[in-house]
C-alpha cells in the first residue's frame, strides 16, 4: 500500500498547482519542500517600513490566464503597474526621456533596433512551442546563438548594446549564453518580444495585491498538512508498482520517506539533476539537465518617502547601455496608494555574477550611483535597500529560470517535459506557453497533473 | 578528533593520484567511491576471446608526463599505437587513403583546412592555461562559439564539415557547444591541435600493457584499505574545524559518514555539483557546475579473428565526414602480438546521443555498415562488439570530460578549481596542462594534494 497517490518534490507555484488539482480530482496528495517556506521563486519581503516588496517574480499580464485564473480562484487582487509618464534610457551618459517606440535611441540605430525587433519576432513566430525541435530549420536556429545573430545581422553598435542589454533583463543571462532558437521560442512561449517588454498590454502589466508569494501560500494553505517543510528531497526510487521519495531534514537525523503511485518532480532543471534517481534517468534526460543552467539574478527593492521621479513626469523605468551601470532594468514598484517610493532594480547575467562578489554595502553603492546618475540626488537618500541573490540560494540557484545553450533543444529538448515512468516533471521551464513565468510555473503543474490523472488507474 | 586527515571523493585517477601523494607525505586519508571498482573513466574489458580493451580513456603520449612517470613508477609498461599504413577519410561516400598531411580532401579544402589550423594554433598559443579568462582579448574569444568562428573564416563546405568532425572526436561535443575560447585552451592546454590529432608523436601514440585501469589499480593496491568502495558520497559538511563527508550504500540502509581536516572532491563537475554542502557553495562555484555538463560518447570495441585491413596497407585509422555515418573516428587497437585483430571506434556528441536512445542491436548494425564501408565485406563478421555508453554511467555521466559553453570561461572560470575553504577540487578537466586527458587527471590530484599539503597545520 503506497501512503499516497501522488508525491510531489517542490512547493513553488508548478508544484503547488499540481497539486492542487490532482486534490480537486480525488487523489491524495504529500508535498516535499525544501525550504521552511512554500512559494518558491516568488517571495515575500518587507522594506523597512513594513511595505511588502516582492523578492521573486512579481508582475503578471494578459494571456496569463492560467496564473490570473488561479489569482481570481483563490480571492487574490490585482492593480495595474504605474505606467505613466516618461520613460529613460541611459546611453553614453547621457539620460533620455521619451515616450514613444524609439527606447530613445538615435534615429538611425532605433531604426536599427525596429528592423532586428521586426526580424526576431518574425522568425519567433514560426516556432513550434510545443516541440521547438521539430521547427522548421530547427537546426540551424540552434546552432548559433543569439549573440552571433546579432553580430551577424547588424553592424550598429548601439542597436548590439541595446539587445545585449535587454536580453539579460529577460534570461538573467548574457546573449552568447542561450542559442537563437531559445531565444525565439521563448518569445514565441510569451506571445511576442513587444509582449515580454511592454508593461501596459504586456508581461509587466498588472502586479498582485499583498505580493505574488500569497498565490502559493493560498494554495499551501488549501492544502494543509499535505505540505511538509524543511524535507530535503534526496533519492526518488520507481519499480513497477509504485515510487518511493526519501528526504532528510536538518532538523532531525534519520532519513524519512514517502511511497507512492507517481512523482511530480516540480524543482528548477539544475535541481532535478541533483536528486539521485534509482534506476538512473536515461542519458538524455540526465544530459538535459546538466545543459539548462539558471540565470543570475540580484534583485533589489530601494525605498523611499515618495515616488519623487513621478513628480518629474518619470514612470521610473530605466534601461541603461552603459557598461558602467550594473542595473539592467529599473522600474517603479510603489505600493498601489503610492504611501512611499519604492523601485526595483535587477543585476542580470554578468552583471549579477560580478557583484555577487561585492560586499552588500560595496553593492549598495552601485546601486546608488546609478539611480542618482538616472533620478537626480534625490535617488542618494532611500529610507531602505533590500537585496536577494537568486543564484546564491541552495534551493533555487538561479533565476529567472533555466535556458538552452546552442545545440541543446534540438539534442535534449525531447526530455525536457516527457516522463520518466512513474516520474513526471515540472516549473516554469518546461512550459510550452509563458516559459519561465509564473503563468507557465502553473500551466507546467496542470500538465503533469492531467498526465497522472490520464493513466490508467 | 578526525578519523584521517584527508578524505577524498572518487577513485579514478585524479582522486587516487592526489591519495598516493597525500599517504607518501604521511597523511592519513580515505578514499570514497560511488561504483564497485576504481578507475572511474579508465575501465578494463574483455572481449569474448579473452583480449583485455579499454572501454574508456586508452592512450597516453609525450609530454604526459604525469601520467608516464606514475606508469613507470608503478611497474606498468606502454607500448606504441599501431601506425603503420594509410589512413582513411570517408568523403562522399568514397574512401580517400592518403599518408600525407592533406587528410585525404581535394586541394582546394585541403589547404583551407590547413590554413584554418594554422590560425587555430596561432591563437591557441597566446591562451593562458592557468586562468583562460586573463587571456589577452578572452572576452571576446568566449563570446562566440567554435562553430560561429568556423562559419566567419570558411565559405569551405567541406573544411567546416572537417572540423565539425574532428572536434567532437576531441570533445564528445558539437562545434556550436563550446566557445572558441575553450577550444583554444584546450589545444594549448594539450600542446597543440597537432599534438591532439597524431597517433606516433602525439596523444595517441602509446598504450599501457594489459590496459589503463591498470594505473588506478594498482594505487588502490597500494592504498589498500583507505579506499571504500559503494559509497556514494551525498553531503559535503564543512565547519572551521574540519569536513564530514557523508555517504551512502545500496548495500547498507544506514548512512555512513567519515570525519577529516580537509577533502579532495575528484569527480566530474557536473557529478560534484550534485553533491550537497553544507553550507552551501558560493553562487560562482555552484554556477560553474551548472554549466559544465559532459560530453556524449559511446565507444565501440570490435574483434576480428585478424587485424586483415594490415594486409591491406591501411593502419586501421578512419575518419568520416559524411552525415550518414555514425563513427567519428576508428583506429587499431589491437593486441601488441596481433593475435586478433581490433577496431576501437566512437560515436560522439550528436551521434551518441542519437544512437543512444537505439537498440544494442541497432548500434551492433550501424557499427557493421560503417566498418564494411570503410574496409570492406570482411568487416561484417566480427567475433564480439563490445560497446560502453558513458552518458548512462550513473557516476560518470559523460565522457571524455566537461566543456565550457560560450561565456562561461569569462564568468564562471576562476571558480573551477579555487578551494572552498576545505574543500579542494580535482579531476581532469580541472587542470591546466593535459585538460581533459589521464595526464590532466594525475596532474589535478598532484595539485589538490599540494595545496592541503602546503596549508598551515
Amino acid at each position: 500500500m503506497h501512503e499516497v497517490d501522488v508525491v510531489v518534490v517542490g512547493a513553488g507555484l508548478a508544484g503547488l498547482s499540481a497539486a492542487r488539482r490532482l486534490v480537486a480530482a480525488g487523489r491524495t496528495v504529500t508535498v516535499l519542500e525544501a525550504r521552511d517556506r512554500v512559494a518558491g521563486r516568488t517571495h515575500g519581503g518587507f522594506l523597512g517600513n513594513g511595505t511588502p516588496v516582492e523578492l521573486g517574480g512579481q508582475w503578471v499580464g494578459p494571456t496569463q490566464d492560467a496564473v490570473l485564473g488561479l489569482i481570481d480562484e483563490l480571492g487574490l487582487e490585482t492593480f495595474p503597474s504605474f505606467d505613466e509618464g516618461q520613460y529613460l534610457t541611459v546611453l553614453d551618459g547621457k539620460v533620455i526621456p521619451y515616450t514613444d517606440e524609439s527606447y530613445g535611441l538615435p534615429p538611425r540605430s532605433a531604426a536599427e533596433v525596429a528592423r532586428l525587433w521586426t526580424e526576431l519576432e518574425t522568425r519567433a513566430a514560426t516556432v513550434a512551442v510545443e516541440a521547438p525541435w521539430e521547427t522548421e530549420g530547427a537546426e540551424g536556429l540552434d546552432r548559433g546563438t543569439l549573440d552571433s545573430w546579432l553580430v551577424e545581422h547588424t553592424e550598429d553598435d548601439v542597436a548590439r548594446r541595446f539587445f545585449r542589454r535587454i536580453v539579460p533583463s529577460l534570461f538573467s543571462a548574457e546573449t552568447p549564453e542561450l542559442s537563437l532558437l531559445h531565444f525565439l521560442f521563448y518569445v514565441k512561449s510569451g506571445t511576442s518580444l513587444t509582449a515580454l517588454m511592454t508593461t501596459t498590454g504586456g508581461a509587466q502589466e498588472s502586479r498582485v495585491v499583498g505580493g505574488t508569494h500569497r498565490i502559493a501560500e493560498r494554495m499551501a494553505a488549501e492544502l494543509g498538512d499535505r505540505v511538509r517543510l524543511n524535507a530535503v528531497v534526496r533519492t526518488v526510487r520507481q519499480d513497477e508498482s509504485g515510487v518511493v521519495v526519501e528526504y532528510e531534514s536538518d532538523s532531525v537525523t534519520a532519513r524519512r520517506a514517502v511511497t507512492a503511485r507517481h512523482a511530480v518532480v516540480a524543482v528548477p532543471q539544475t535541481l532535478a539533476g541533483r536528486i539521485r534517481y534509482v534506476p538512473p534517468l536515461p542519458a538524455l534526460r540526465d544530459g538535459l539537465t546538466q545543459q539548462m543552467p539558471a540565470g543570475s539574478v540580484i534583485k533589489f527593492q530601494i525605498g523611499y518617502d515618495t515616488p519623487f521621479w513621478r513628480e518629474e513626469g518619470l514612470n521610473g523605468l530605466v534601461l541603461s547601455l552603459d557598461p558602467g551601470d550594473a542595473f539592467d532594468v529599473v522600474l517603479d514598484n510603489s505600493p498601489q496608494d503610492a504611501s512611499c517610493g519604492v523601485l526595483v532594480g535587477f543585476f542580470e547575467g554578468a552583471h549579477a555574477r560580478r557583484a555577487g562578489l561585492l560586499s552588500a554595502e560595496e553593492r549598495r553603492q552601485l546601486v546608488l550611483s546609478s539611480l542618482v546618475k538616472y533620478f537626480g540626488p534625490k535617488a542618494a537618500h532611500p529610507f531602505d535597500v533590500v537585496e536577494l541573490d537568486w543564484s546564491a540560494e541552495e534551493f533555487t540557484r538561479g533565476c529567472y529560470g533555466g535556458r538552452l545553450a546552442a545545440g541543446a533543444w534540438t539534442q535534449y529538448g525531447a526530455a525536457l517535459s516527457a516522463p520518466v515512468g512513474r516520474i513526471h516533471w515540472a516549473g516554469a521551464e518546461t512550459a510550452a506557453i509563458w516559459n519561465g513565468y509564473m503563468d507557465g510555473a502553473v500551466r507546467s503543474g496542470h500538465r503533469a497533473a492531467t498526465e497522472i490523472l490520464d493513466k490508467p488507474a
